[in-house]
C-alpha cells in the first residue's frame, strides 16, 4: 500500500524527521510513502539528502516549497512566523487528486502499523485526531478557548486529514478572522485555531494508540486500570509523541523511552561499521 | 561470517533466548550462526520450533544434549543441578573443529555487531570475559575467593572461549576436587570456580561493551566522565546485560532498557497483522 504523509518544518527538524521517517519504514516493510514536505527554508541541498534517504527505502519525497507571495496579508503572532498557517491550510497547496493525508510531527515515534488509521472511514470528518483525555489539559483548553464553545481539546501532533471535505469546508478568511480576534488568548496557534473552529468536526482518536504522550506512562497505566503497561504500549500504540521542551536527541534528556529512540536514531544514522579500537581495549585490571 | 554461539538453558529460558537471538540477528544481517544449545530436559518440540525460528534468518540450531550418563559422579550443591558445568566443560562435548565459540546468557541484547569480539586475538587465554569493575563485587568476591588469590572477578554470562587451549588445559577433576573443598563458599558456582581457577588466564574485557549490567547505568556514565551517555551506550555497546532477579520479561520490570527490551522482544514474536478493532474505538469524549 502506498500512503500519503505531511510534514512541515524547518531545516532545524530534519535531524528528528528523518529517525521518524526511518521508524515508520522499519514498521511498514511491505508498504510505501509518498511524503508531502511543506517548508520555505529548508535548503536544495538538505532536500535531496532526504530524497536519498526516502528513496532507499523505496519512498518519495515530494517537495511543497511555499513561496513569499503566500500569507503575506495573514495576521501573524508574536514569536510566530506564517508557518503557523502550513498545517490548517496544507489542502491549498496539495494536489487536487490527494483526498487524504497523514500529517506527523518530527517528534514522533512510529512503532507499529499506520495502516488501520490511514485506512479509517473519516467521512463527515475534517481531521482525525487524538483527544487529550486528562483532567488538565483539556479543561484549560475548553476555558480558555470558551467563546467558540468547544467541548474537547485535541493534539494536533499527529492529523489525519480528509482533503476533500477541508476544500469544501474551510475557509482561509475565517481562519484569519478568529486570529486576529483572539490572538492574545493563542497559546499555540494553529492547535488552538483547529479545536476552536473545527472540534465538532474532528473524529477522535485514543491518544493512548494514537498521540502518546511520552511523559505520561503512569497516568496512562493507571488510567487504563493497568492495561497500557510497557508491554501493551510496544504491541500496540503507534505514535509515540516526544511532546514537551526536553527532546530525546537533546544530551541531557531523560525517560522511559530514551533508549528506544536512541535504537531508532542509529538506525536512521548509522556509522560506517568498522572495528571500533576502543571496544576492544583491555579493562585496567 | 559464521559464527559459533554457545548457550545453555533450560525451558524455562526459552522465551527470552529468542528475544536474545532475535536482537542478535538483527545487528547481523550479513552474517549467519551456528548456535549451540546445550542443555539435559528441553522437549524435543521445543528444539524443533526453536530450529524453524533461526532457519527464518538463515541460522542454525545445534542440539547439545547432555545426557544422565554424564556428570554422574560430580559433586553438587543445595540448589544447583549438574547444569552448573556445562558452562565450564562445555568443550568436551562441542565438536573437535571448533575453536572459539561465543557463550551467551539469555539475558541479554545483542545491540551492536559481535564481529570485534569475536575475531579478538585471545591466543593463551582460555577466555575473554567482563571484569566487573566497581569497587562493591570485585572486592567482596576477591576476599570470598581468598584461598585462590584471584585479582579480578569476572562475570560469565558473556564468555569468548577459547576450545582448542581449553582441551589442552582444564582438568574437569580439579574443578569436582575444587567445588568439593569449598562449596561452603560458592554463591555463583560456575562463575566463582571461573574466576577461583581460571582467573589469571581470562582475557578481561570492558564490560561497559561487552556485558553491560542495565541496573548501572548511572555509575558507568559517572565513572566514564559522562562518555556512556544513552548516545554512547546505543552506538557502542554489544551486549546488554539483564543482571538480577528483575527481568524485562517480568511484567513488574522497570528500567531503562525496558521499552527497547520490549521493542526487540514484538520483533521475535511479531502478532499477526490484524487491524485491532481495538485501536480504533472513538475515545470518549
Amino acid at each position: 500500500m502506498k500512503m500519503n504523509i505531511l510534514v512541515t518544518l524547518d531545516s532545524n527538524y530534519l535531524y528528528p524527521l528523518k529517525v521518524m521517517l526511518k521508524s515508520m519504514f522499519f514498521h511498514h516493510p511491505n508498504d510505501t510513502f509518498n511524503i508531502y514536505v511543506m517548508h520555505s527554508r529548508i535548503k536544495p541541498e538538505e532536500i535531496e539528502d532526504l530524497k536519498q534517504f526516502a528513496a532507499r527505502e523505496g519512498s518519495e519525497i515530494i517537495e511543497v516549497k511555499i513561496g513569499e507571495e503566500h500569507f503575506a496579508d495573514a495576521p501573524l503572532l508574536m514569536h510566530y512566523t506564517k508557518e503557523m498557517y502550513y498545517r490548517l491550510l496544507a489542502f491549498k497547496f496539495l494536489p487536487k487528486e490527494l483526498d487524504r493525508i497523514l500529517y506527523l510531527d518530527p517528534d514522533i515515534l512510529v512503532i507499529n502499523s499506520v495502516k488501520p488509521l490511514y485506512t479509517l472511514d473519516i467521512t463527515g470528518y475534517l481531521y482525525a485526531a487524538a483527544y487529550r483525555n486528562q483532567l488538565g489539559t483539556a479543561e484549560v483548553n475548553k476555558i480558555r478557548l470558551k467563546p467558540y464553545d468547544i467541548d474537547a481539546y485535541y493534539n494536533s501532533g499527529v492529523l489525519l486529514m480528509n482533503l476533500a471535505l477541508q476544500r469544501q469546508y474551510i475557509d482561509e478568511e475565517k481562519i484569519f478572522e478568529f486570529v486576529k480576534k483572539y490572538h492574545w488568548k493563542l497559546i499555540l496557534p494553529d492547535q488552538d485555531v483547529m479545536n476552536a473552529l473545527f472540534a465538532r468536526l474532528i473524529y477522535p482518536l485514543d491518544e493512548k494508540i494514537y498521540n502518546y504522550d511520552v511523559r505520561k506512562f503512569r497516568s496512562y497505566r493507571t488510567s487504563s486500570k493497568g492495561k497500557f503497561d510497557m508491554d501493551y504500549v510496544i504491541k500496540n500504540t503507534v505514535f509515540l509523541h516526544f511532546c514537551g521542551k526536553k527532546k530525546p536527541w537533546h544530551p541531557d534528556y531523560r525517560g522511559r523511552f530514551h533508549a528506544l529512540y536512541k535504537h531508532y536514531e542509529k538506525l536512521a544514522f548509522p556509522k560506517e561499521e568498522v572495528v571500533e579500537e576502543e571496544a576492544l581495549v583491555v579493562a585496567s585490571v
